[in-house]
């Protein structure tokens, strides 16, 4: 169903960003102008924005360390959309990072996109 | 049209808990048990959980503060359903309280009303 649906583009996200292959972690996103990735630095508009703000944040795979994503929510909006509320769990060498983010995805050409993703670091 | 209306949200939250007047605030959230509020703290569930939420953590006027709101993006997701992405000030004698939201909202009843709220403390 829809929401094991979401929950398996989490799961791509962990498994893609855990083998530090930031193409595949970014198949995830809406490859869209469109897309909003939003976090205490402010908004970023656009997919390559988006993919240009990672490899700034996380410039080595020691940035990257282990993610680990945790679902505490999904819950519909539309048919074809819906949020996911959750935490990432960031381990690694340079110091660990912990946080809560909110995403908005939608099924586009039969695939689960996210299309906004709010992220705030809480430790 | 759409986005001034959603403002227009925001600018009644502002005032309401300005007023310090928990009730008119509320009416911003949809009604229902399947509104969504979420922090650092976790999910709470329902209209009813997020008040308690609100009166719990929020328990004088003087945690309540005056509040400024920043609208950093307004986003259509389908037509009666939009997301907002901005930040709160919160100035207050207790400690001053800043953070990063993102909201969505739909059209119920010809009124906008938020389902969802997920709210991050940056500093």
């Amino acid at each position: 169903d829809d929401k094991a649906a979401i929950l398996e583009v989490l799961s791509l996200q962990e498994e893609a960003w855990n083998n530090y292959n930031i193409e595949l972690f970014m198949e995830t996103y809406w490859k869209s102008d469109d897309l909003i990735f939003y976090g205490s630095g402010g908004v970023v508009k656009g997919w390559e924005g988006t993919l240009n703000r990672y490899k700034k944040s996380y410039p080595t795979q020691e940035h990257f360390g282990q993610l680990k994503l945790v679902s505490n929510e999904v819950s519909k909006i539309y048919d074809d959309a819906y949020m996911v509320m959750g935490e990432y769990h960031l381990t690694r060498s340079v110091g660990n990072s912990n946080g809560i983010f909110m995403l908005v995805l939608k099924k586009i050409d039969g695939a689960w996109k996210i299309i906004a993703d709010t992220s705030c670091k809480t430790e």
